[in-house]
């Protein structure tokens, strides 16, 4: 298939994460003729724009006790300067200062990503129940694969913001490791390589000498227990990736001088 | 031609002139099938965020008296947000809750305009001559009209910001009205409408009922001299636009209902 060498990279946002150290290991790659979709987050500048503007980050609690962040209008607004403003368009003026032909998008662009709304969220607050309706936060249904191929074969580097558009016409709020798996599985991509700020999954968290390096895929339920926190989110999207068609997912550090090739060569923990 | 029948049209930002109408009114030609592409400014949008960031915007006198923005790194950083995070999303939300296959883009993304940063700019501070060389401000030297027309003919609504990549790769703020006028020049577009919060080139101005129904281009120069403030740039965008192949511009009303199909209709200034 023509994409079975495209590799799909999403960029961590958590400190450490070393953007420039993985721009520049990009620009070799590409050079070789490897191509290379960019999935970003940004949720800690959405966060610190939001304090910044006096419209700090509010977050609710499921029944099941998740918390998730909520997203009301105001709230949006701010994630969209955030992740297409500021975290999409510095990214990509990085990559073009590495002479990558980088094209930022969000899911709104040509219908990149089609997600419905979560129209009734319940919340617990002070041990009541609510049900909340102005949410802008959504669950990614689509892709507009023939847009991304296209964008591949003109030899543009697609860098994708987590933002999709509900079948009303809304912006929202979707999580960046779910749109990478998304867009991994759209495009029946080789590898999809999630770098973030520890080695990969560890067997016990935060012993970084315990990194699991291979996980088949009959054994993510048992990883999903072991992952903590956000690292969940990453074994949920490496399952749905997998189940997409996508041929391995590689968890790995995105703090270390050459991270994709790093990852390739067997650092972290590959799940097929 | 192809894009004979393609229409740029520039929506200002002044006060006053109705994104609402200008969408609503861009929905019905779509579905006549009529091509499109939007240019839009965001002046007020990042002065209003510099103000609310505690980067209030900066702006320099040349020798000859002339204003500008000064557009230092911070700056720059703010007008990304403000451009491309705010009024690039919001305004591609607004079409795609109309029904429209909107597809927001900076002039970054797949090189869509190269631009030549002005690199030392004079600036006349309490009577004395300086030289600024972090000024983030460029004039466009090339628009890639590949990539316009493969979004044109996979039906997409262009939505371009005014933001320019320079030969080094860096991110520069450029003239929205010059903007408009390079891309409807590229596509060698039927017509560029220039929308704005008046109803066209006035003789006497702010006397609104001495609007100039038609301009031929060799009084150009002439339309310069009468024209005040941002009008100013218009007239140059306009003059830029017909030189490169453009068959007229209208400068009209972006305050009215139908404002599109208004200008098409006879409404406003039109230049040819």
């Amino acid at each position: 298939m023509a994409n079975q060498s495209t590799i799909v990279i999403k960029l961590g946002g958590t400190t450490g994460v070393d953007f420039s150290s993985i721009c520049t290991n990009a620009a070799e790659l590409l050079k070789q003729g490897q191509k290379l979709v960019f999935v970003h987050g940004g949720s800690a500048e959405a966060n610190a724009l939001g304090k910044a503007l006096g419209t700090p980050p509010k977050f609710i609690t499921s029944p099941s006790g998740y918390t998730s962040r909520y997203t009301d209008r105001k709230t949006l607004d701010v994630f969209l300067m955030a992740v297409n403003g500021k975290v999409n368009s510095l990214l990509t003026e990085q990559l073009h200062k590495l002479g990558i032909n980088a094209f930022g998008l969000s899911g709104m662009d040509g219908k990149l990503m089609i997600a419905t709304r979560k129209d009734a969220i319940q919340s617990v607050e002070n041990g009541k129940r609510k049900i909340i309706h102005d949410d802008y936060t959504g669950k990614i249904k689509q892709v507009n694969v023939t847009l991304l191929e296209m964008l591949l074969d003109a030899g543009y580097l697609p860098v994708i913001s987590p933002v999709a558009v509900s079948m009303a016409g809304e912006a929202l709020n979707v999580d960046a490791d779910r749109v990478a798996a998304m867009v991994a599985s759209a495009l029946k991509a080789e590898t999809l390589i999630l770098l973030t700020a520890a080695p990969g999954l560890m067997e016990k968290f935060p012993d970084e000498t315990t990194v699991i390096k291979s996980i088949p895929q009959a054994k993510l339920a048992a990883a999903l227990l072991m992952a903590q926190g956000r690292m969940k989110k990453k074994i949920l999207g490496a399952g749905e990736a997998l189940q997409g068609g996508v041929a391995r997912v590689i968890i790995a550090d995105g703090r270390v001088e050459k991270p994709i090739s790093n990852a390739l060569s067997g650092s972290g923990t590959t799940i097929q």
